[in-house]
Parts: C-alpha cells; sequence; structure tokens
C-alpha cells in the first residue's frame, strides 16, 4: 500500500481529495466514511491555518512531572487534568501525553486535517513516553504499545472512543511475545488491537469479528474466550485481516505512526458521532471546543494471573456508604469490565488474591478522595502484580448516595454545609421522589439481577431502541437488552426502565440509567433475550414484546406484570441535607395543586402554600360534567345561574378540603381559565349520537333538541386559534355569574372553616388579564361577593387577598397600572412564553425540535425560561408592579417553577415565591439555595444563617 | 289630574317613587319609561346633591347681551355657545337660557332627577324671556310659547330631541288664536305640540299620531295638511289628546310649568337614548358630561305666507363652491324640513319672495362666516317678515367640499395652510377615493333624486334597518327608505348606499350619509317604497329585496343592475391640499401591495414606495395552487424543488411587473408567511372526493393514492393554534428551498430589470422573527442565493436590503440583537398587537365588542395602536433597533399603517415610515402632516416648510 505508506514522506502536500471534503459533512456517520477515514492520511494534511506554537497543544505526563494540572479540564478534558495532577503526586501512571481539547477543534476548523504544525510533533512526544518505557514504538524487539483515549472536559461514560494495544502488527508481535515470553498474550492483544481498530477507526461493526470468535469456540467447543489456544488465536487474526480487507478493500494498516494517526483522528470525530451529540443534549453539556486525547503507553492487565484490571469508586455510588466498591478482572483489559462482556469480581476479593496490591490502591484511593474532597472513580491496572492508576475521577453516583456522601462528608469535615448543597443537582433529587414497590403487594419474582439504579417501575417490554422511542411518552416502555451500548441512548432515555442480561454494576447499562435517575436492573444472567424473535425468556416462562414487567431498581428483582407501589421513604440524611437548603434559600416554594391528595403530597415535599389551584379541573369529574355543559349551553343568565347553582356545592367541597390539608398556608385559586369549549364533547361524537338516535323509532324529540344545541353551541364556541380565545377572564367578564359562583364557592368555604377556629388565607386569583380594566371589573365582583358571603357567616377574622396572573406580555408591560389594583401578581409562564415568542406549545413540535438541533434556540423555552426575551418582560413585570405597589407580592407558577435554571431567575429577580407540582418541590427547594449561595455571596449566606438561627431559636 | 297639578307646590318632598327609581336603569328605553316620567315631577325631586351656586348652570341670551359665548362649548353646549355668540353680535336671536351640560350630569348622577335648587331657578329664567317678548308663559290672553332644544359640544344631527310650540294648552290656544288672529295657525300649533310632545316625553310612536291626520285627510279628500280646516285640527286634537290617555293612563298635562319639566328630563334622557349612544361610538366622540338645553321663546315660520322657515350654509356643502345654499319652506316649523316630510324649496327662491329678509339673512351668514372663519350651517325662521337666527355652526360638508372650501379660504386669506391642514379630517378623504360611475358604461337610469352624497355603489336593496345590518360585511346592501329617521343609523351604517324617495339636501339621510362618506341619493320622489312588501316600484318597473341597483351619489341617478365604476379624478384642489401635506409630512408613506395593479393604484394614491408585498398572496392563483400543494406534500426535499423550480418563474414575473411598476422606488418583499396549511383544500372537500372516487368503477389508483396522501398531510400540518404556529420564518428555516427560491425570484427579476438599465430596490423582508438566530439563518441563506444570482448575471449597481418584520414581542424585546443582523425594521402590528395583548383576531369577536360597549377597551386596538401596551413594545423595538445600529430603516405595516391616530404615533417615536393599504395612502399623507403641525410645533414646521423649499428648487 505505496499510497498509505508513503504518507510521512509527504507531508503538507494537498491534495483533491481533502479539498474535496471541504464540502463533506463535519458530523460523519459511522461506516459511509471508512474509504475517506483510510485515504485521509498525513500525506493529506492541508496548510490552511497557521499555528504558532504548536507544543502548546501538547501535555505529557510521568509520575512525578507533569505539564498539566487537576485545574485544567478545559484544556486537558477531566482525564488528561486528573491524569497530570496523580503524576505530580508521584502515583504510578503510566506515562503519556494529552493532546488538548483545542486541537479538537482545529481539527474540525480545519476541515478534518489536524493543522500540520501540531501533527509534527507527534513523534517527539511518543519517544518521550519510549524514554519513560525504555520501549520503542513498532519495534519488533521491545516494543512500546499505547492506549488512546477521548477525555472531554465533562466525563461522557462510553461515548466517544478508545483504542488499545495500539502499534501491535506482525513484526511487534514477535517482540510482544519474546519479551512477555507468552504468544497467547501476545496473540490476545493483537486480535484485541485489530478489533477495536476495525470498529472504532475503520467503521466495520463489531459482530463481524464477534462471529468469528464466536465461530471459533462454537469449533473449539469452549465458553470463554480464554479457553480458546495460541493457533486458534491465530486463525482467529488472520480472519480479522480479511474482514478489513474486504470491508475497506484495504489491507490492515501495519504501519504503527499510520495507526496511531488515524487512531488520534478517529478519536477526534467521535466527538461529533451522533450518540455524543445526543449525549451532550440529553445532559445540557454546553458547548466545548472538542475532547481531549491521552496516548499513553500500554499496561497489560491480560498478561496472566497476576494481572487484572478493574475499577472501583472510594464509597458506594448507589447507597453512598463509606465502603471500598469496585469490581476487578484477572487477566483482562478495561474493555472486559467497561462492556460487561465477563461478569466481574467484587474489588474486596482483591484483598484475597493480591494483597499488597489491594493494600496500596486503597491507599491511593483514599488520598485521592481526601485530595480532591470528592467520592472517587477510578481505574486501575495491575501487571504482574505491578499496580497503575489509569484514570480518576469525581464519581458518578446514586442521588441517594449523593446526598449521603455530602452529608457524611460535611460530619468528616471534609467539606462545608454550603459545598453539600452546590454538590447535588437539583434535577437529581427526582430519582429519589420516584416510587417504590408497595410492601403490602403481592407478586411474583421471576429473576433477580443487579440493583443498579434505584426506583421502581412496571411497563411494556420492548427489545430495540429503535421500538421504544417510537413510542413517544404515551407508553411506558421497558428496554430488554442483553447489554446497552452507547447507540441505545435514546431508547434508553424514552424507556421508563432498563433491563439487561449482562453486564455488572459499572456497564454501560447501569452508568447511563443512573445518570438519568431511571430504574435499572442489570446483569440479570437468567434472562435469555432475543431480540429478533422479540421476546425473552426466563427458565419456561415467555415473555413477548408489549407484555407488562416491573422493575425494582433497588433490589433488582425483576416481576411478571404491573405491581402496585408506593412514595418513597426519605433518608434521614435527605432530611438533614433538605433543611440546610431550608435556612439558606430566600426563595418560597409553594405547590401547583387541584386536588386535596395533591396538596397533602406537596406539603409532605416540602410545599409552603399552594401557588396554583386550577378550578377548571374540578369541572372535569365525571358527574359534574353534564351540569357544566348545562352552563355552557345556556342561552339566558337564568338558565346559566341554574347550573352553577348546582355546581356551588361541589365547588365549595373541593376548596373545604384544600384549604383543611394546608393546614393555615396560603392558597392560591385561580376563576376560570380554559375556554368554554373545552368542556363540550367533540362535534362528531353529538353527530354520531344524533344518527343513532335518529334510527331509534321511540326517541325523544327533546333528546334531539338537546343534541343539536349542543352542535349549535359547538359551532360558536369553536375557535381558530383558542390560545388567544375567549378564556381566562374574558369568560368571567362575559359571563360575571361564572366568577359570582366560584368567589361564592371560595369564600363559603373559608368562612365555614374560620368559623370551625381553622386558619384560611384564600388568594383569589384572576387569569388572563391584559388591561387594568379587566382585572378591575372581576375585582369588583370578588370584592362584593366577598362582602356579601362573610357579611352573611359574619367571620371577623378572614383576609383575603385578590391577584392577578401575568401571563400575557401587554400585562407586563403595564404592570404598573394592574399593580395599583392588584394585591399580588403571580406570573403564568407557560402562557408568557407562548405569547412573548409566538410559539403554540401544541404546536411547536414542528419546529421546535428543529431549532433546538440547528442551535436555533440552545434550550427549549418551555423548560427553561428563555432569560433574553420572556425574562424580560418577568422582569419588568416584577420591577413596574413593585413601582406602584411596594407590598405587592410576586411569585411564579406553570411548569419553570419547577426548573432550577428558571428558579435560578426567579431569585435573582426577587421574586417572593416559585410554585411547582409537589414532586419538583424539593428541586426547588434546592435551586433556591442554590441560587442564594450564587448570588448572594456569603453575605447573603451569612444573612440566610441567621435567619436560620433566628428560625431555630423561635422553634425552641 | 290633582297628583300631577299639585307638582309645583310640593317641590322637594322625598317620595317613594323617587327612591324607587334609585335603581333603574340610567338608560331608559323608549316606551318602557312612560308611567315613571309621567309620575315623576317635580314633586319627587330628592334632595341628594348639595349644589352651591345653582345659577351658574343657567345662561341667559338675548339680542345685545349674553352670560355665555361662543368659548365655552364644553359647558353650553355647540347650539347654546353659538346662540349666546349671535346674541353678543346683536343679531336676533329669540331670547332664550341654557342649561348647562354639566347640569345634565347631575341629573344622571342624581338618578334621573335634577337637583331641586337647579330647579328651583327655572321660573326666574323663563321670567327673563317674558321680560324680553313681554309675553307671558301659561297666559291665556298673550301666552309665550317655548322650544326646548337640546345641543351637545359636538353635533349629533336628529340624535337627540327637540319640542316646539311647548305651552300649548287649551287656555293658552285662545291666546295664541286671539293674538294671531288667526285659529288656524293656533291649532296647528297645538297639533304639532302634542304630536312632539307624546313622541319625545311620552314614548308613544309617531305612527299613533300620523294614523289620525292621514285618516282625517283621506276623508277630507286632501293632500297636504295644510288643506285641513279649522274643525278637522279640532277634531285632530281632540283624538291626539285620547291616544295620550290611552296609551299612558294619565290625561295630557295641560299645566305648561309641568309640560316644561317633564320636556327637559326628557331632552336629558335622550342623551343616553340607544341611537345616541350608537351615534357616539360610531363618531368617537369622547366621554361628555351630556347635552346642555337650549329654551327660547318661539318665533313661528308657520304663522302665514310671509312666515318661513329654513336652514342655509355659507357655501356648497356638497362640492364647496362658494353660493349661498340652502333651503326654506313657507308656513312650516323647522322639523318640517329637517324631517323631510315636504320638499323644500331653493333658498335661492327666497330672493323673490322676501327680497328685505333674503338680503339681510346674506349679510348675517357672511359675517358669521368671517367670524368664525369657517362655512356656516344656520337655521332661520321669519315670522311675519321679521328673521330669527335659530342657530349657527360649523357647517358638515362633503371631504370634496371641505377640501375646496380649505383651500378656497386659504386663497382668501381667511385662514393659514396650516389651518386648512388641520381641517380636514384624514378619515374623510376616503370619501374621494371611492370609484365612480364608468363614463363608458351603458345603463338604465330608472329615476333621478337628490345627489345627496358623492360616489357610485352597486349593492342589493333592503328595506329596513334591521334587514341590512343582519347581512353583515359580505354582502353589499343598498338601504332604501321613504325617509329615513335616527332609529335608522345602524342599519346606514351597515349600507354601502341610501335611497330615499322624500326629504331634502339637509334631510336626516343626506346629512347622516355624508358625514359616513357613504353613497346616498335622497327625495328620488318617482320611487315608490313598499316597505312591509319589501320592494319599491318606479312607474311599472318593480325592484324586491335582493335584486340589484346601482347609485350615483353625485349625480343623484337610481340605475337597475350593476354597473362599472372606475377611479375617482381627483380634484385640482385637492391636488393642492394634499401637496401642503407633503410638504408639511416629515414620515414617509408607503403601500401594502401584492400585485402591479395595486402598486400602479397606490403611486397615483401618492406611495413613495412598497412598504409590504405578500408573497403568498401569488400562491394563490388558481394555476399555481396545484404545484403549491405538489411542494406541500413533497415528502423529500427533491420532490419540494422540483415543485418549486415551477414556480419559480411564476414569481419571478410577478416581482418583474411590480418592480416596473414601482419604477425606481423601494419594494419590500416579504418571504412566505402563512401555514402551509392554508394552501390545502378542506379535509372534507378531500374526503368527499375519495368518496366518488370509491364509487366510479373506472378510476385509477394514483388518483386515490395522491389523495390519500393529501389528507395525510392535512392532518400532519393542522394546528390548533395556528396564529401561533409552523409558519413566517419558521417555515423558511424547516424548508430553506422555499425561501431560497423567492430569493432567487426576487433576484433574478432585480438582475433583469436592472440589466435593462431600471433602477430597483428590493429590501427582502423576512417574517415572524423572534430571534436574531432564526434571522441570521435566513439571511445566510439569502445573502448566499444573492451572491450566486448577481454573480451569474454580472449586475454591479443593484443593491439589496435585507430586514426583518418586528412582530412578535420577543423580537421588540430583543430587538438590539436582530439589528445588529437587520437593515431594516418593519413593526407588523396586526399580529405584535394579537401576541402582546392575546387575542386572536379571529376568534376575538366574542369578547372584543363586548370590551369595547362596556369601556374595559377605549378603542379597538386592531383599529388603532394600543399605545399603553403594544406601543410600549413598538417604542422598544424602534430605541433598541436604533441603539445598535443607527442606520437601521424603520416603518410599520399593517391595518395601522393608514389609521391617523396611529400614524401620529408613529411619526411621535420617529419611524421612517408608514405603510398601508392604497386607498389609505392619502389619509396617511393627511395624518403624517397634521402629526408634524402637532408635535414638531412651528421648528418643526419651518423644518418641513424648508425641505419643501429644497424640493422645488432641486426639481427645477
Amino acid at each position: 500500500m505505496p499510497q498509505v505508506s508513503a504518507g510521512a514522506k509527504n507531508r503538507g502536500r494537498p491534495s483533491k481529495t481533502a479539498s474535496a471534503s471541504k464540502t463533506s459533512n463535519k458530523t460523519p456517520k459511522k461506516g459511509t466514511v471508512i474509504k475517506l477515514k483510510l485515504k485521509k492520511t498525513i500525506t493529506e494534511v492541508k496548510k490552511v491555518l497557521k499555528i504558532d506554537n504548536p507544543s502548546s497543544y501538547y501535555y505529557f505526563f510521568s509520575p512525578g512531572k507533569a505539564d498539566g494540572n487537576a485545574q485544567m479540564p478545559d484544556e486537558l478534558g477531566g482525564k488528561g487534568a486528573n491524569l497530570a495532577e496523580m503524576a505530580l503526586a508521584k502515583i504510578a501512571v503510566p506515562p503519556g501525553f494529552t493532546i488538548a481539547t483545542s486541537a479538537c477543534k482545529l481539527y474540525y476548523e480545519n476541515d478534518l486535517v489536524l493543522p500540520i504544525e501540531i501533527d509534527a510533533l507527534l513523534e517527539k512526544y511518543v519517544s518521550m513516553i519510549e524514554k519513560e518505557t525504555k520501549k520503542k514504538f513498532g519495534d519488533s524487539t521491545n516494543p512500546l504499545l499505547l492506549s488512546v483515549r477521548s477525555g472531554a472536559k465533562f466525563s461522557m461514560p462510553g461515548m466517544m472512543d478508545t483504542i488499545l494495544n495500539l502499534g501491535m502488527n506482525d513484526e511487534t508481535l514477535e517482540g510482544i511475545a519474546g519479551k512477555s515470553g507468552n504468544m497467547r498474550f501476545a496473540l490476545d492483544n493483537y486480535r484485541r488491537f485489530i478489533q477495536m481498530f476495525g470498529d472504532v477507526v475503520l467503521g466495520i461493526e463489531r459482530d463481524a469479528f464477534e462471529a468469528v470468535i464466536q465461530k471459533k469456540k462454537v469449533e473449539r467447543r469452549v465458553k470463554h474466550d480464554s479457553s480458546l489456544q495460541v493457533s486458534d488465536l491465530g486463525d482467529i487474526i488472520k480472519r480479522y485481516k480479511q474482514i478489513v480487507k474486504r470491508k475497506t478493500g484495504e489491507p490492515f494498516p501495519e504501519d504503527p505512526w499510520q495507526q496511531l494517526r488515524l487512531a488520534r483522528d478517529a478519536v477526534f470525530r467521535s466527538w461529533n458521532n451522533p450518540r455524543a451529540i445526543s449525549y451532550r443534549r440529553l445532559n445540557n453539556i454546553p458547548p466545548l471546543p472538542g475532547t481531549a486525547i491521552n496516548i499513553q503507553a500500554m499496561v497489560f492487565g491480560n498478561m496472566g494471573k497476576k494481572s487484572c484490571t478493574g475499577v472501583g469508586f472510594t464509597r458506594n455510588p448507589s447507597t453512598g456508604e463509606k465502603e471500598f466498591f469496585g469490581e476487578f478482572l484477572v487477566n483482562a483489559q478495561g474493555e472486559d469490565i467497561v462492556a460487561g462482556i465477563r461478569t466481574p469480581e467484587d474489588i474486596k476479593n482483591l484483598k484475597k488474591v493480591m494483597p499488597a496490591v489491594y493494600k496500596q490502591l486503597s491507599t491511593i484511593a483514599n488520598s485521592l478522595e481526601k485530595h480532591y474532597r470528592d467520592m472517587q472513580d477510578f481505574e486501575f491496572t495491575v501487571e504482574n502484580e505491578k499496580l497503575y492508576m489509569l484514570q480518576t475521577r469525581s464519581g458518578k453516583r446514586t442521588t441517594q448516595a449523593a446526598i449521603k456522601i455530602a452529608v457524611d462528608m460535611v460530619k468528616e469535615k471534609l467539606i462545608s454545609k454550603e459545598d453539600a448543597l452546590m454538590r447535588i443537582k437539583p434535577m437529581d433529587l427526582d430519582q429519589l421522589l420516584h416510587p417504590t414497590i408497595d410492601p403490602n403487594a403481592k407478586y411474583e419474582v421471576i429473576t433477580t439481577g443487579l440493583a443498579a439504579s434505584p426506583g421502581a417501575v412496571s411497563g411494556k417490554v420492548y427489545f430495540t431502541s429503535e421500538d421504544i422511542t417510537a413510542l413517544g411518552a404515551k407508553v411506558k416502555g421497558i428496554l430488554v437488552r442483553e447489554e446497552t451500548n452507547p447507540d441505545d441512548i435514546e431508547g434508553m432515555h424514552s424507556a421508563v426502565g432498563i433491563l439487561t442480561s449482562r453486564g455488572g454494576m459499572t456497564s454501560h447499562a447501569a452508568v447511563v440509567a443512573r445518570g438519568m435517575g431511571k430504574c435499572c436492573v442489570c446483569g440479570a444472567e437468567a434472562v435469555r433475550v432475543n431480540a429478533a424473535k422479540k421476546r425473552f425468556q426466563v427458565g419456561k416462562l415467555t415473555i413477548r414484546e408489549g407484555e407488562i414487567i416491573t422493575l425494582n431498581g433497588s433490589t433488582g428483582e425483576v416481576i411478571t406484570g404491573e405491581v402496585a407501589t408506593v412514595e418513597p421513604e426519605l433518608s434521614a440524611e435527605y432530611t438533614e441535607f433538605m433543611s440546610w437548603a431550608d435556612e439558606v434559600r430566600t426563595l418560597k416554594v409553594r405547590t401547583n395543586a387541584d386536588t386535596p391528595a395533591d396538596a397533602v403530597k406537596a406539603l409532605k415535599f416540602g410545599a409552603e402554600g399552594i401557588g396554583l389551584c386550577r378550578t377548571e379541573h374540578m369541572f372535569f369529574a365525571e358527574a359534574r360534567i353534564p351540569i357544566v355543559q348545562q352552563m355552557i349551553v345556556a342561552e339566558t343568565a337564568e338558565e346559566r345561574q341554574e347550573a352553577l347553582d348546582k355546581l356551588l356545592p361541589m365547588q365549595k367541597k373541593d376548596f373545604k378540603a384544600i384549604f383543611s390539608a394546608m393546614n393555615g398556608l396560603p392558597v392560591t385559586i385561580r376563576t376560570l381559565d380554559p375556554p368554554l369549549h373545552e368542556f363540550l364533547p367533540k362535534k362528531e361524537t353529538i353527530e354520531l349520537k344524533l344518527e343513532e338516535l335518529d334510527k331509534k323509532s321511540d326517541h325523544y324529540e327533546e333528546d334531539f333538541e338537546d343534541l343539536t344545541r349542543l352542535v349549535r353551541r359547538i359551532d360558536e364556541l369553536t375557535e381558530l386559534n383558542p390560545m388567544l380565545g375567549h378564556r381566562g377572564c374574558r369568560l368571567g367578564i362575559v359571563f360575571p355569574e361564572i366568577t359570582e359562583m366560584q368567589v361564592r364557592a371560595i369564600l363559603e368555604a373559608a368562612c365555614e372553616l374560620t368559623k370551625d377556629r381553622k386558619k384560611i388565607f384564600p388568594e383569589i386569583m384572576v387569569p388572563l388579564v391584559g388591561h387594568v380594566n379587566e382585572f378591575k371589573h372581576q375585582k369588583e365582583i370578588i370584592d362584593r361577593i366577598a362582602i356579601e358571603v362573610i357579611a352573611k357567616y359574619k367571620v371577623r377574622n378572614l383576609e383575603y387577598l385578590v391577584g392577578t396572573m401575568i401571563e400575557i406580555p401587554r400585562a407586563a408591560l403595564t404592570a404598573d397600572e394592574i399593580a395599583t389594583e392588584a394585591q399580588f401578581f403571580s406570573f403564568g409562564t407557560n402562557d408568557l412564553t407562548q405569547m412573548a415568542m409566538g410559539f403554540s406549545r401544541d404546536d411547536a413540535g414542528k419546529f421546535l425540535q428543529f431549532y433546538l438541533e440547528n442551535g436555533i434556540l440552545e434550550t427549549d423555552p418551555f423548560v427553561s425560561i428563555d432569560e433574553a426575551g420572556v425574562g424580560q418582560l418577568i422582569k419588568m413585570g416584577f420591577e413596574k408592579g413593585r413601582a406602584t405597589n411596594p407590598e405587592l407580592k410576586i411569585g411564579i407558577c406553570g411548569e419553570h417553577g419547577g426548573d432550577p435554571s428558571s428558579i435560578e431567575f426567579c431569585h435573582k429577580i426577587g421574586l417572593d415565591y416559585v410554585s411547582c407540582s409537589p414532586y419538583r418541590i424539593p428541586i426547588a427547594r434546592l435551586s433556591a439555595a442554590q441560587a442564594t449561595l450564587k448570588f448572594n455571596g456569603s453575605g447573603g449566606k451569612k444573612k440566610a444563617v441567621k435567619k436560620a438561627v433566628k428560625k431555630t431559636k423561635k422553634e425552641k
């Protein structure tokens, strides 16, 4: 292959191929670019960018010395920065160097070619490794092999590519075999290298190689790879090379330098592979320059019985317990653990196998945790009883573990309370709040796997990522796989739970599921998955696609059918942790709740009141809907009043129950909001009924008339843009009797409870106000009815507030006028976002996804407040409102009230409270605390702490 | 009737009846309150309000002296102020006094009872009239009769009530008869009084009285009232009194003081009768305290052949010619003219009948015009050759007349150019711009009436106000009546034209139609209207409801069938007047035009460019819609491209024609805006077609597939809130090939014309931008295609701009960001209003009308910019835009661009231009001039004049 091997000599010569690549897609898909990859060697590097200081892109490290350190993850990536830090701490890391993230950026800017000045230093840095290891890259007697690993600033487990054993070829094979005295070992490395290189660099499906090895095992009637003979491995390598030749049209590249450059570029390219992009989007990772690459001397965990490889945590990442936790595999390379192909052993067993190594490892791990002041996740390899640390980083953990670790570390005086509060991502609290299996439920456990990610969930089983993604949000699906890999990321996101039959607690499925807060059971080996036939078997039992199972991610149980679940018991550490958040935060947290059940749940989660009680949900109850419809089809105010009179006692009962549940906390009740047609049946349904009626010989003429009238009313009420139509206070203005009934129900309920010596704080909220006159109109009604009801009940000490939603842009713009009349504002950010941005939430799907994927919008404005636009209106509404009414209470309700970044915004502006759904309350409490710590600095903290002290004193 | 006559003695005694009236409706309907009116006398006046200076509510006047003057219309009403002014000028006005508008306000505040302190002064002021006239009110030998007339600040012709001959009863009858020596005259007055009092005060339908008189005429076989004998009149009066007794349950009130108080209160109440309220709303009359009342000594135009009554104008109110213009009726009272019951004579004939009076009248009229510096509309009565002036005021006139008068008065040095410009209401220019009958058209004139209000119009005939109002805006209706009265006001508003068979140029129909700018033919006596049978006849020809006729309001012709019309020729005075406006204004005026025809029309009206060319209208052409649909149902970009390739030459042709028409003026073209489903047929239509196809045995399977695909695509595209859906630039972003095609069409058209040495200024406008990234995305496409096309045509001197609509609140809020990329902004105030206020224009009908009628909103925000809300966004958008891009061109398009008050707002903010529909251009030009005069003061004027001088010099 002269074309390829000539590469090194012809550096910098521009070629047609490189030039043609200018218009090529910058996010190449696997498979489609095989040829391009083979052709694009250093021979084709274009000199487009002028690089001034090329050595600034390389960072060397070796125990005792390093160019970088832990403070440089932007440039070195997380892995590179920590390798440098460990080297500086004289911990045994295999010597190597990091190519900086900025080089990755240049690689993309330069049309998928690393600028020549940077590329040129590769030999120099490899030679530095050669010096440290006293081996030589590509040498036939004492060859240096390299590992090439990606490593971005933020950990993206399994998302990008790694190549081990690089430098293997027919010549170095002999060197490795000779030097190790172990031909089997040498061949195993060679075999692994071709397979990995073929997969990662050449885009050949893993299965093609896997089939060869499977076939050989069948031939030899052996179960494990390790039982294959030297000659078998030789055969396998030969076949692997044939596969490469067949798939790519070129022989396998034997030149180690070509291997290295191809591998390096493949890692750069993996930064923008679809699953990595998807991962960054799903995890809200901000834009980064790219990934760094760590090129290190290989150390071998597969050199025999005195070698092993493993991963570990300084504390239990699932429970947070302070115990040495992890897994290892004897005579294996790192990929074997992560891929979950062989089920590894508990790290505690290493004590028996290699006690000295175990002691050394636990000492290092402990010091790493102290050094980083956080629980560490580390990788190590033992080569002939010599321990090497391959990586350390802050370990991923379940939220339960994270809280326990944070609280424990405060007690161990390792970190401060504030540090602890800042360490938990508020959204992660969601994991704690999912239901667990009802202890009284009876169910049949069909098998047990590893309890990889806690929670309990029932769902229908599906066997491919595509199938489960296609279901959409409506169906709860459980993804069942032998093992998951990064291609399954979308499917895992869509699933409510994940079950695998292979792999351990640190397998891909386990790590990703914990990150997502999804229930996951791993390595349930009794489960035999047949994805092609869309079914799995446990013993004689067969479960097919669409059948329901239940997973208990906290015990590893797999259960047939659906099982009742209960709300989680929250740990003592959780309670303590949240009390710290409450001490710090200044923003109050209320809940959106329409039922007493919601109210009770929210109180348990720490709600300080109801910020939004939607009265319309009370209208939808089955027994009420006919009365509501009667109200709507009424043609006179009298007819309407008749229906309203029937609704009054029902609403009153609801309000009494909610007030009672909230037990003295403020309750904001919104008057009727949705357009009336939402309460009517579909026109088609009635027309069908009419047809049926027509067929009957004995129908009543009255029924006919009623239905006809209903159809007419539906026609009258139908709107082209209901979002901007006759709804909100516009209803209460045109039909004041509706507002009158609702206010009467609220205040009669409040009066009756007040008479029972309960303390009630009703806040009546008028929706969709755009003009102060609208509010005045409704306030006049509310006050009139209130005076009347309070007089009737002769209640003295009942106070109520009248306020409004600020959800129309005009309301925010004229908040100064509205605030002269209103006692409180609640920003309805859902509607405000719809109108300020002109996005109908129901319809935006057609373009919003496109906008997010193509960077036109950075975040979904329905998830996080669009600060630049909608945020201005909120700020304006707040400032104008307070300007004319300094006493004005101001909060927000709507989805954003439970979104951390939106809560931070609300804190910054100075709102009094946020209101969110019950499950979001802990998230909001922590977000509010973090916002206080972030923006009020130590001053704010002090104030907050003072407040907390005062509170504590008071309680005493 | 002791209960009633006891009144005067029992003043101030509170009664149960008065107290009950507290909750009575404040806008009583005619008929329903008869009993209340009779019962509510001064005996029941409640002392609620304390009035400190009651005489300040009365203003006396008599030739040579007056308490008020012309500068006091707020307090005295227009009529009262001018009566005072004439009295001060020693002009012979019948002595009298005005009760101030503030008394009307008190009347309403005091629950429909005039406060007792004010009421108490009535006798004093009547006695002052008695002193001047040497007659005595209620006297049996020399009785004083009074007229009671309403008179608000703004003229509301015919809207409120008048009572003449007040004081007539069985006793004073003898006095009038004795004093005048004319029993017939006395009886005629008595008859008129009962009829008017019965109608206005007691709420008895006029027809009840009219039937009595008609019956008597039939009995006596006479045609005119004047041919009835003394005994006949006696009978008629007797029957009239019976009617009163029967209808009200009480005898006719003979006590003159009771008559006076009842009449006064009835006039106060008429301020809030439904037709007056409707008139004020339709004419945008701002809130006023109420009407004043003028109580004057009666003078009698019906005293015989040497008496007459008339109305006149100092110039022709229809053409503006400087000629004495008006009508009079010998032996008649004023109501006879206004009601149009007898057709009056031309005022010029008065010269022959009473030359001295004529000379005196014309002298007075001339001096009034000079005094008021405006054309006067006056009323007069001649009683036995003595001339009395009853009223003078600025005369209503057609716009054509208004312009001619203004221009003439400038030339006569009576007023300045600036005065002239401020005198024309911009909206009135609309009258000039309506089409006239095509001079080449052949048509059949069936009769000719008076040319009461210019313009020509075809429409279907309807005979009642209700019928024509019920049609809605879709059907063009012509209201055909014997004569109109104030109850017809709504119907006249709905009609496109009005035809009456009776009444002159100053009849109700004529005055109102001119005010509305509606075509009107009056007094077409050959037309016999049969409203009951819904038809009219002219000779043997019968025209029935729904048949089409054409009216020529400029000639008085009534024509059968529809006739072609042409655009109006604008007068030399108009051209001169508008040139003054152009000299003054600083705001440019562009047009919204989608076709070359519109562009040509707009140029004629003075457009300075196209501010909005909607490309989607080009898509709706019949031949194109299948291709557009092909584009929409396309499932791949290739398929879509195929359809777009077909559309390209079509759009290009359109653009070439529009560019050519605009001849060097800037043309702003907006890329595709509406949601795609607007271009698809209704789903029901296709499903019907599918059913039909199914029935056919020989259909093609392909047709079936095509239709099925169409249905599926409709389903996909259907949106819940299309206004906030996938439209505007969101289309061009998701389907960039659409933008590409449109830009290619625009620029190829521009290049080809540029090559033909034409000067083209294309401005490409991106709709519905909410985020700067959306604009960037589209701008990148536009610039890319532009560079490509311009290179292809090798054109050098073609400049184009790329800008955006600001129509989403977020765009206004982030205008600073968008302006860094955009070269111009155009505020799309329709959408901006919809989103900022949360009103769907299509659906707001359900509550917007209610809001306007109930004072929740003062004006329709879709007609005039809501300055307090939407206006803030416009101001913000303007200021933020200019802050980051000082060169930014900024205009507005949308309905508001042609609305005077919105134009004033645009001027105040500082926009560069407004863009409006072609017919609105003159309105916009004048509005812009008036705004300059109003806000830039003389400084602005000077600058404007300087500019105009410069311009003139340049042209030379």
